[in-house]
């Protein structure tokens, strides 16, 4: 259905399709004449848009429109400091004729929310550990509703509806090989762990039911999602008569799992449960942040400075 | 009563005086002969100790004395490599007809343990606020008991009898004066932050009943005791009735107390109660620390090096 | 009088007040005509504004506005890329009749300064020591015109008019009480620190008597308020007779005060009096910019980033 | 065969055993009575050894006795200075007679060289690319003989007989099965960095047949293996006709596997393969050094300090 | 010729000249009308310029006129944001005539790139070591064509036509006299040193033939400028029979010419010549930098800050 | 005269010849017995000596004998610890007649004094600046004698008689031929900070007149050198009438010559002869450390690990 998506416009290409507001306004011009100030997105990235010199018959149809709305536009690319921009001639609110995809316009993980939190349910069911297994079971029931659709980020690595859930997942399933690797590793406390490592963002991050993220809670900005956890954890094991020495672990794989002080680690991991499950972490966050950076590169090319990656630019090959 | 005192004795001396045992072993040298190996101390401070060519006959009485016990020495003051260490003649196991003080041989704060609490449990039940004074004066009366001797420190500043109490009575008093000058500040929340702050040290360091430290608890190495006082101060909180925005920041104060991630603090201060917090705090162990080093340092002199003050070699006038 | 204040100022008020000029000239817009640029100030803070399409015979009266002038304005306040803006309708420049208030366009202490500087005045006469107290007077005296409007800072905490001596007072007023808990710290050497450890700001500062800072002075830049001050106290212990182990311990305050190497400290301080002075100074410089940064905040909310607080947003609570 | 293994020696025990010689010597003491001097390992570790009082008649046979001999001690266990020590009464060469397992006495991989070798040579021949193939199977015939016995470090992880084989083959078998999760990567390009990376360490480090580090070569001290590789894969890669793309990408892996500069790496990894190839090298040191440091604890006790993991002391739980 | 010279324009300026294009676009702007958007050079530095309200009639002229060429402009010297702007009347494309110097307009090294090669040529040819003889007379002739325009770097110190040159000349010219003191220096491996240890910039770094950089290559970005200086050497030793200890002292001089891991050299400097090396670096990037940052601040007075000199601002005396 | 020098001592040599005394002790050992300890060197390093079993008829004699004289020694080279040893069979006092070198004992710069202190003057005398000339004449007369002796350090770089002459001398000759090819430079400028910047190491280490440190100075530990320089330079200014530019100028190239903060530097040098004198200091140290551990390695090996240069070990090539 939708023709354009903001990650492939090209400067000088005349387009006509829906986007997603996300943010705007009307503004008063250095000319003293009125215009419409747009941010648009769909899932493929963001844009902004400019109508010039808006007439008042225009404004009530204008006013209609608001920040999370979908508008049909009609528009020129054009290149404002180097940043695409959208000259918008026509635009007006979306209908439920449109019948617009959500998914086109929203970020999201590439698998269905509920078959990952299945698979996540099925590796906590599947625990021979009877204090770890109702832990984790227990955790996973009380978050379920937020999990369906929460991002692991308000920005950076799978800031996207799901994917929360989407980095649990493979975080498990590399966790169940590098167990039968390193064999020494207790496979039920990885698999705990990475469970439960980040579910308090979803009590850190802010964010709507389409998983953006509008900040962080008073909680979140005072205690972070690792010391949040950890008070849970707290809680659950007293609740649930989980030992005092398997509580304290799971606390610590937790506390630890940023691995760096500055990170937000002030102990480091100090058995190789809670080790591999930093580095569980950080391949998940690398692969998705690097994946992402190298969709929109062409072979043979490097990519944009990728923020997350202390601004590297990664390279395409055009021989492999 | 007693006479030498270890901080004090010189190269040379002839004394005759009761300390305290440390460890007592009996090794053979490498010429074959066996030795009796001390490491005596006294509050002012620790030496070694060898009491050369042991006899058989010897051995019994030596065999009755233990690690902690107290013994009678005869013996000189000798230098080896640079430190000194007592040549021994004669050494009994003291008998209660010595009538010795506790207080001679170990390292204590200046002031009764009993006095120090009542300040704080003074301060505690002075408070406005009521959340906080039931808080705060349940904390104490749970921790009485080991209050009266627990030190502050497994090692460095206030690691002594009653230290920690010496450490949180002397922040108090700094806090009430440094409120009259910042008037902004809320003096209960300044106040509640200085008792509980350092309070789960009593969970993190292992102590005996003078104050010697022996190591860390599981807990405390899993976790620390600001991870420990944050997971009290939320069962209390919720026991006790307390709001989430006062439950929560006390434990920010807890947790962002030492300021920077390396030291152990993910957060820093975000309230102005919390920043001072963090000064009181270094204010007391610097002071302490450097009174400390400069009661052994002479007049115009330089004092070794403080390991706990990044090696620096303090100075002492002679003109103030 | 003053009834519109630029910290209060709401998007689309419609307002009329007196304001004092930053900068002003006349520009060439994109559109080339010409109109006014502003940037106005009063002592809550700062605001650009915009006068359109200026014509050519209102230019004789404005060329009579210069930087530094204060002037009446009409103007709606619009807002442009997040950022209040005045769009400004009328102008002109006050006369004598208008009857301002000096003290509602500057930033200032909130004391007075005769005040504060008769109570630094009266703490150096107070002391005992007589070679201290003949110094801080000679450089009391030596500095009081400059004392009286002098800010703390170019930018950051006590950048106001008479800053200087507000950061000083409030910091004598600590350190009087907290050599009442740490007894052991000489008060005469503390409170000289006190008096002597910025004063040469106002040689390496260049500021007017409005309290603003222009830059830094060509020695400020090459050697810094520190050596700057050292040099100070070194011409005048030897004019005073001052003997050479309190000249150099008070110079070896200066030096160490900022602590850190990379915060122009070579030396960190080795003795209580120089330690204490670095936390009197950090406790001033930062209750005064949390306080700062909370006067603007909504209770239950975070304040903006503060720069000189390493980015934090502070928390300003409800229940206390 | 071996009955007595220096990791399970207690301080008292009276032994009678065979130990590697790894340094031998007569020393004359203080009493000027010449004596023995050990120094003594097996597979499981190392430890001091004296011999008393050593007579004339004695010399001719302890002359016989080198470094790397293997002797047959009879002795008591001391204590000297919390180090453990064998106080020996009787010593002798060993004989052929004696039948020795050499594995008895060198640390070694778990498993066998030839295995792993062959091992990695099939998946070297498994690999799609003909030029990665090519490559990596010349690589490894090409040190074939060297990797049958090279440890993988000179001290720290790895450093064992067959090390740096153990070391590949457990990369490559978790870099299989993270391939299967992460399923954008080039399996055979991580497969051949895996290969690649720590070849040159058999030119970087000196070691004997035996697993045994001596130092480091001339060229190791002056470029390291990082850089002799990216040399080895240069010249390889012309011999072989692989294109620049695939030759400097091989070369950048090797560059960037330590991904800090300050271990080595001058460039960060800038695609996928590179980034995992230092995740995989990471865990499989650190599961190596944590399983090491574990295997000698007590259950529910921690672990001495480990200086190749920040000096952490680590944790064995019960409950798991 | 010229007389306008960009590094000396002043506001308010009216002019008349030649410039060289960077970039040159139509757009459209805020009040949509057609407007000329310009960025010129001239060896002294680089001007936005507007020329507003194109009309239909003027496109062809412009079209004409792509980036790279020269063009004459009237303008007025205005300021934007702080900036000085051109604001143009009138424009037109340089013809034959016009008899232009290119010298006006690239930045280039003081001294000719033919009399300069011809330095390091003999210096090479005058070495008494017949090893690095035959080596840097090979690289110097190998590389001759592109050593005649290089830049020394992308920004920064020498980037400029022929900068490579000059930097090497006079890194050369210090390395002979600082042998003169430190005569124990092998002259020649100095000497040697200083032709290589920035060769490959020619091939990590994409510039022109007027010394302009557009960025950095493939090669350069996975490997740098050391390490394919590296692999150079590497091959011509081998190729000239050069003995190992040679070749890989060179390698190493490179390697840790930067001196500091997080400035690319993962070894530091292992003998003097390879020490000296970095230090006559060094000297010559920041004698470039200061010079040029002072050339145009005046006397008594800072400079605009360096970043290339940790955001310095350097004095200009007034009385030396 | 000397045969034997501890720089070449080998285990088993046995030797006779003189030593200087660093330390003599008559101690008691576990056996009970009196014996020698000795600390000797001469001016190639520094060994232990041990005389065992001291009779009383010895003591007379030996008591004679006090740190800082001169013996004689037989005695056998043994080995401790690693560390070579004498034991020493004889010793005596040397006499008159013994007509000892005591250049043979002192570790010492290569040049004389009177020659070197010559050439500072006389570059001072040549100066064109008549304020630069004044002062710096006046301050090489103002410490001309302890000039003489004085190390550059305490230990590392120039540690040894006279070492401060030979390393202002060395800068010298360097900081002439630099201004050579930098001819933007002041050269008086360079040289004034070369002879200046170290002078108040004079004030700052305790030195006796054999070179030989013993500590530090009370101001030296207060402020440092840098300080104490630019104290003395601010009153010799005055003193002389230079202007403030001038002086300040001087005080900020010795304040900034360190360069970095946590080297002592808090200002980094502002104009590039502050710059040059960095680098001319750091030249000089680095080339007088690797001399010096090159001294005494083997060719085509590597020095011991030098702590001056970060614990480097540097080759010494075969085929140069």
């Amino acid at each position: 259905m939708k023709e354009f998506y903001i990650g492939q416009l090209r400067t000088d290409d005349e387009i006509q399709d829906f986007f997603m507001v996300k943010t705007i306004a009307i503004k008063i011009g250095s000319n003293k004449k009125q215009y419409l100030d747009l941010f648009l997105c769909d899932k493929t990235g963001e844009i902004t848009g400019k109508k010039w010199d808006v007439s008042d018959p225009e404004l009530p149809a204008l006013n209609e429109i608001a920040d999370g709305d979908f508008v049909k536009v009609k528009a020129n690319v054009t290149e404002w400091n180097g940043m695409r921009q959208l000259r918008v001639q026509k635009i007006r609110k979306s209908v439920p004729e449109d019948h617009l995809e959500l998914a086109d316009y929203i970020k999201a993980a590439p698998e269905k929310a509920d078959d990952m939190y299945l698979f996540l349910l099925e590796k906590a069911e599947g625990m021979t550990d009877h204090d770890l297994r109702s832990l984790c079971v227990r955790v996973l029931e009380d978050n379920q509703e937020k999990l369906m659709y929460y991002p692991a980020a308000a920005k950076n690595h799978h800031a996207e509806l799901s994917g929360l859930l989407y980095h649990v997942k493979r975080m498990l399933m590399t966790a169940e090989r590098v167990c039968e690797v390193y064999t020494n590793l207790n496979k039920d406390l990885v698999m705990a762990g990475v469970i439960l490592h980040d579910m308090e963002k979803i009590n850190e991050i802010e964010a709507d039911t389409l998983g953006m993220a509008s900040g962080y809670s008073f909680e979140g900005q005072m205690l972070g999602h690792l010391i949040q956890g950890i008070k849970t954890i707290d809680r659950l094991a007293e609740e649930l008569g989980i030992g005092k020495e398997k509580a304290v672990m799971l606390e610590h794989m937790i506390l630890s799992h940023h691995y760096e002080p500055e990170f937000g680690s002030p102990k480091k991991p100090l058995f190789p449960e809670a080790e591999i499950l930093h580095y569980l972490d950080m391949i998940d966050a690398r692969m998705y942040d690097m994946h992402e950076a190298l969709e929109s590169t062409t072979e043979g090319d490097f990519s944009d400075r990728v923020w997350t990656l202390d601004n590297r630019r990664l390279y395409k090959p055009t021989s492999f």
